[in-house]
């Protein structure tokens, strides 16, 4: 199936909508999965293997400014800078909106601002592809579900599914082909003392993309068939320590999660390691400090940078460890209200 | 079954050997594995899960003299500095050495000299203990077998079962109860060409132990149970790449086995890393130069530690970059004619 196919499916007569507006802004928070996507079931429909589950960050995030243009391409520019047309990033974005062109000469110019590096383990794909994907739900007046939306943000990128919220997201896996039942739901729950630290060891760009990695790691690592068995247990623990507020559950879960995705990543050949010196600086820094006694733990994604899990009443201890380290509230009042 | 038991089974009469000399010096070379030893199926007796693949390392290891004091307890130096008897170190030896005594009053002046560093993943207990089951030969004149010489020394550290002889050591698992069937045996296949570069980042001793590290590992890690299949294939690959002098398949074998090794420890809970700043530095500047082409693989054991493999051709080339590695070859003719 192709993902032209999915867009029918869900937008149907609405493809031919007129342009409801010239041009529309949207923004879609960044998240990190405290139980991660690692692994497609269909690479076409970003489908995965298996289920996970993650927490937006607050106003972290990109926002997407749509605008229609009479001109013979898109054009592109990513905080205020244009984008070659050469460029991957560029011809990703246009297939992208190919799905979507009421017809053919419909071109538009699209501005991404993002608070997040690019391509550096900080989903900026996924906020970018839901921020998009809001924008285009605006400027044609689809008014879709929180289900579609996140089912469509998933074609362009598949942790996007988990970016149409703030708060917990569970992305189903699904088992049908046309993944109609594979998208983000958003969990009841709030918490609001849980505070993500990240922390950036370094801002370039990773040499070795997220896609590329999980088919690596598919194809060569004896270990990833025993990767959808861990999820299964993991997202069971998580999933009880959102519910009871226990947060010593939450931070040992997600940290190993991370930690064994990485070590299948190990295992895999040529080797995959997002591990930097710094990395593991500030891996022995919070272990030692959890050998004293801090509730301390990190995640970490497709990248060398941490993001620390740690309650609001431990930050200023916290912080004089990591002086560089960014304070995200996921659940402060005046992002969460924006649903 | 006990550790006595398979003394007796061994020595049998001879355990009532008198004294044949006053003093027994003997060394016995430390060894890396190729493929690693990672699991006990039996801690008393130290009898793997796995079979494992190791080379010797020429002149590196412990040279042990033994000799017979009047005196009330052991007394052990190491590298000519006391052991006090309260040490970790003092009652592992002297528990060893009570395998042997023909009389209770039988006590030993115990000095080991290494010219590597104690536990720093640099198989020091595997050359001490041999060294020492060597010098135990010697001095009762029991004149035993390779194979009851590695089962004893096995008796020690696991590893020790391979560190009986210089070159390439397998040690079969068995899978007797008494582990009669569980020891070093000597390769036939020599590799003159074939370079160690140890690269030391840390020389301290490291904060956990293997044999805990393993246990913790078997214990939490949902990915242990792979390990027996991973080494399984791995130990066909390295004999068939020491048979053919296909040191790519001896490269990348090894790598990818001690890759994997680390990458399962991370997966323990909590989590077990013996990954350095430095070590991680190392790692990223071998993969950059086999990017370039240069043929250059790495090992590493439970230490921060790397273990550089490489041909005698590539040198010059590889000390360039790491200039503090110190060269090992294992079958310098001065070292292997030694047997």
């Amino acid at each position: 199936m192709k993902k032209s196919d999915v867009v029918h499916l869900i937008l149907g007569d609405r493809l031919q909508n007129p342009l409801y507006s010239e041009s529309a802004t949207a923004f879609a928070p960044t998240n990190i999965a405290l139980c991660k996507y690692w692994g497609k079931r269909d690479s076409e429909l970003n489908l995965p293997n298996t289920s996970s589950l993650s927490i937006s960050l607050g106003d972290k995030g990109a926002t997407t400014t749509l605008q229609v243009k009479d001109q013979a391409d898109d054009q592109v520019t990513f905080n205020h800078e244009k984008i070659l047309s050469s460029s991957g990033f560029h011809k990703r974005l246009t297939a992208f909106l190919d799905l979507f062109r009421t017809q053919k000469s419909l071109h538009f110019q699209i501005n991404i601002k993002a608070n997040i590096p690019l391509a550096a383990g900080l989903a900026s794909s996924a906020c970018g592809f839901a921020s998009l994907v809001l924008a285009l739900d605006q400027l044609f007046h689809w008014q879709l579900s929180l289900k579609h939306l996140s089912i469509l943000a998933r074609l362009g990128s598949g942790s996007a599914a988990r970016s149409i919220t703030p708060g917990f997201v569970e992305w189903e896996k699904g088992i049908q082909d046309d993944g109609m039942d594979s998208y983000g739901k958003l969990l009841p729950e709030t918490w609001p003392d849980l505070c993500v630290g990240l922390l950036m060891v370094n801002q370039n760009e990773k040499k070795i993309s997220s896609r590329e990695a999980m088919q690596r790691t598919i194809d060569t690592s004896l270990f990833y068939p025993l990767w959808p068995e861990k999820v299964e247990q993991d997202l069971i623990h998580i999933k009880k320590a959102i519910h009871e507020k226990d947060f010593l559950l939450l931070g040992k879960t997600a940290e190993s999660n991370a930690l064994t995705m990485h070590g299948i990543m190990l295992s895999a050949w040529p080797p995959i390691s997002y591990y930097l010196p710094e990395t593991i600086s500030a891996m022995q820094t919070i272990w030692a400090l959890r050998e004293q006694g801090l509730a301390l733990f990190f995640t970490q994604d497709a990248g060398p940078n941490l993001k620390l899990l740690f309650l609001a009443h431990d930050f200023e201890r916290i912080k004089k460890c990591f002086t560089t380290m960014e304070l995200v509230k996921p659940f402060l009042p005046r992002v969460f209200n924006k649903t």
